[in-house]
């Protein structure tokens, strides 16, 4: 792999180049002869400084790459370069459409936890609820729980502590549970079910297309059973009434039908974990053209993961779409030093061996491949960890990188499809929406041929160009989001959800 | 309810008292008229200071409590209250003894894992092997995957980050799994296999009594599944890898039989929750008893929950055995008191709407209530969150107070069994080690029959003694620890391991 993508500028400068050691496949090599503390580029970047000469066609890695210094986050260039792309129409696809204008790509009913004590009793009832009703229901996609770390033993009202809260709240809004308003509740807990959704909190409902009146539906008015209310009598009373509950939803939900829906309702996720040397020219870029098509389209695509676009901020706030946009960007990096901070680290902490294996120096050469995915397009809005999106085009989303606490905010932010890219490989899915799994080279693709849902690698061996799998992605999401399965989904492969709670336990 | 524990002195002073307004079940009630600013005293400790005169028969609720401040960590009284209790002899059960000497009071195989990113495929393979491989080892109790919120996307190296690393690491170490060693890692994590389980890392091994070689089994040798590893070829070939290296593990598991051991073989975590006002003056005093009998006994007894411990530090010191165990219990305060305030928190956070509701004015009340289940005995040992137990009597586990985090953290400590008091009602349940639940009244015991295992709330009714209750409860440890089911266990109630992690996401 070339340490430069400018193809010209490459063909240039290898003229000649041989190796003189091995290289490991996705690893860097040096195309001149690089000095000691002379800037090495990737992407255009400098990713670091070399620590010692480094001879034309040696392996440059990661010890001999110096970490530069983080970008401060003052004189950047502000909505510069923000391109608003043209239209692109004709595309839908068949979706659940709610009440408040949002759609689902699938109909499950979720029952939200206000605290771990009750994920036991929540996850009997939700086997018993799969074995005995839902086949009763066959519109219902599924019965899922959505359990949790938090509820009690935590400081509920330190600086931070809202992030948790919003994410179990907006969670439980996502456009795929249709509106369903079902919270098992232990009754002692911190976060009380009138803290989670105090009255101000508006659900979309659900849309019946029958006779039933649609202001059934469209208030919000949770059933919330509360474990430890007098009128239970019991661990089967308690059951009971959970299953009670859950019968009435699905018959509500079990009258959703798929309707055909523009691809501008599409609330896309992108993501990568495990990520190699691959990912920024494969599969990142990849997904970064199919994002252009979506927010041509009218949809709304976050790309998210903080430490891993922090060494791009400059590029980020060049392509705000306005200065507010921009400066809440910064303001998110900006907290997200300050938390990395008072743990007595910095934005160094992300890479993984993983990362590394592949060819990854460090968290600038990451962030360039990560950053990608966000394509070329202006970025519309900004959304603080946990907070519900309410916007179209492209959104940054800050979250942690982490793949499941990331995966799990954008599920709050409103996600109703999710594409993740791999290099190294994860079985990496969501009980509450689909994941669409792309893999950065062909071997992956072909060894997990049955867990890897597109192969970007096709790109760097040349049977592919970019946007060839930019547009297989896009026509994928839409069959996905109008039904078609995932492997994550065939399989049944859910990872847990994982909250960002900065604040501190108790 | 008396605002005070010494009987004699409560009759004489609430002679002719009547009461002039409503005072919910277990709230307070002044004894005599209180004037603004003066202490208000219960268990002989002041638990806060008036706000206004409080006329004597006058309900004392929260309001009218105001919080003193904590106890400095200095000029403590260190080791001057240390009591060594007389031996008690003569108590067995019947567990499974480990190479080590550790004893299990469960067969469980156990697959632990090094990142969240693998918990989808681990359920799936869990699942298949209770329905393909757990029957055909009929004296193995259950397949359990040890899955976590942890292993990536964490600063690894930050303050603190060793927590949950050997958290996870003890957890798998629990003398239930009988010296299991099936791991099942992604390959690009950052906990790699080698950082959970360093070489220095010994295993308890599982004692066979057949003809198979010790040695087999006591040297610490994981059997690691790698789902990156080249062998792996679709989803299928993981699975099947999982299902071999757990039938190895299931047919020397198989092999293990309860013989009879020692009280002193126990490991009892002691913990509340749903805390009342008579968590205080009936199940944890009985857990106090019973703690003195199994210390008395040889046993292990760890309590922990720092937040509800702090305002008795001063009772701690001067029941540790040692100057060292002090400086320990100290160590563990000040680290907690700096962990709080770099939350922007202090010790206050702790207490919870239920709390309150049931009579608990504030942290200092509940501290009273809860630090009464160490019992009398000496204090012999600290542990910091996630270490692993090797001594016995009785040891203060420093931990949070959160439920389930005091839960898995006693777990690493290597508990083998729980007992968990409740005021208000938790269905709480572990899936490594059976929880023992105590009800602190009568109605809740009534009204959740098939979920407290032991009513403490007869020692109010006046139906039973601590004594009597204590006993109960030491008779029913005996008992379940040889293999009588919980009601936790009847309904397979089994909350998440939920890892204590003070240190940054990336």
């Amino acid at each position: 792999m070339a340490n430069d993508t400018n193809q010209e500028q490459t063909q240039e400068q290898t003229r000649g180049l041989r190796l003189i050691e091995a290289v490991p496949q996705g690893h860097k090599l040096a195309l001149r002869q690089i000095e000691k503390d002379q800037a090495i580029t990737r992407y255009n970047v400098t990713i670091g400084y070399a620590s010692e000469t480094i001879a034309a066609g040696r392996w440059v890695h990661e010890n001999l790459v110096q970490l530069p210094p983080a970008r401060t986050l003052d004189q950047l260039p502000i909505a510069t370069r923000a391109i608003h792309l043209p239209p692109l129409e004709g595309y839908t696809f068949q979706g659940y459409r709610n009440v408040d204008g949002s759609v689902g790509t699938r109909n499950i009913l979720a029952i939200t936890t206000t605290v771990q004590c009750v994920a036991g009793v929540v996850e009997c009832a939700v086997k018993r609820i799969k074995e005995g009703l839902l086949p009763r229901f066959p519109n219902v996609d599924d019965v899922v729980g959505l359990e949790h770390s938090y509820g009690c033993g935590v400081a509920i009202d330190a600086p931070g502590a809202q992030i948790p809260i919003r994410t179990v709240r907006n969670i439980s809004l996502n456009p795929n549970f249709g509106g369903q308003a079902l919270v098992v509740s232990l009754g002692c807990e911190k976060m009380q079910p009138s803290r989670l959704f105090p009255a101000s909190v508006k659900l979309m409902g659900t849309k019946i297309p029958t006779s039933l009146p649609a202001e059934t539906t469209s208030a919000f008015e949770p059933t919330i059973v509360c474990l430890q209310d007098a009128q239970h009598v019991g661990f089967e009373s308690m059951i009971t009434s959970i299953m009670h509950s859950a019968e009435q939803q699905l018959a509500i939900l079990n009258q959703r039908q798929r309707v055909t829906c523009a691809a501008a309702d599409l609330v896309v996720g992108v993501q990568c974990g495990g990520s190699d040397a691959f990912s920024g020219v494969t599969a990142n870029p990849a997904v970064g053209f199919a994002t252009d098509l979506l927010v041509r389209a009218g949809a709304s695509v976050m790309f998210s993961e903080v430490t891993e676009v922090r060494d791009g901020i400059d590029q980020l706030t060049a392509r705000a779409a306005t200065p507010e946009v921009a400066a809440a960007m910064i303001r998110e990096m900006d907290w997200y030093d300050l938390y990395l901070k008072r743990g007595g680290v910095d934005r160094s902490a992300n890479t993984t061996p993983g990362n590394k294996k592949g060819g990854l120096s460090n968290i600038v050469e990451k962030a360039m491949g990560s950053i990608v995915k966000s394509g070329s397009s202006a970025i519309s809005g900004v959304l603080a960890p946990g907070e519900k999106l309410a916007q179209k085009g492209l959104i940054y989303a800050a979250t942690p990188a982490s793949d499941f606490i990331c995966g799990t905010l954008q599920l709050a932010a409103g996600m109703n499809i999710h594409i993740f890219t791999t290099g190294r490989g994860t079985p990496y899915g969501l009980a509450a929406v689909p994941v669409i799994k792309v893999a950065t080279r062909n071997e992956l693709a072909e060894r997990w041929h049955d867990l890897m849902d597109i192969n970007a690698g096709k790109i760097a061996s040349g049977d592919a160009s970019i946007d060839d799998i930019g547009w297989e992605m896009f026509h994928l999401i839409l069959a996905v989001a109008s039904g078609k399965k995932t492997w994550a989904e065939y399989w049944k492969l859910q990872n847990a959800l994982v909250l960002f709670n900065p604040a501190p336990i108790t």
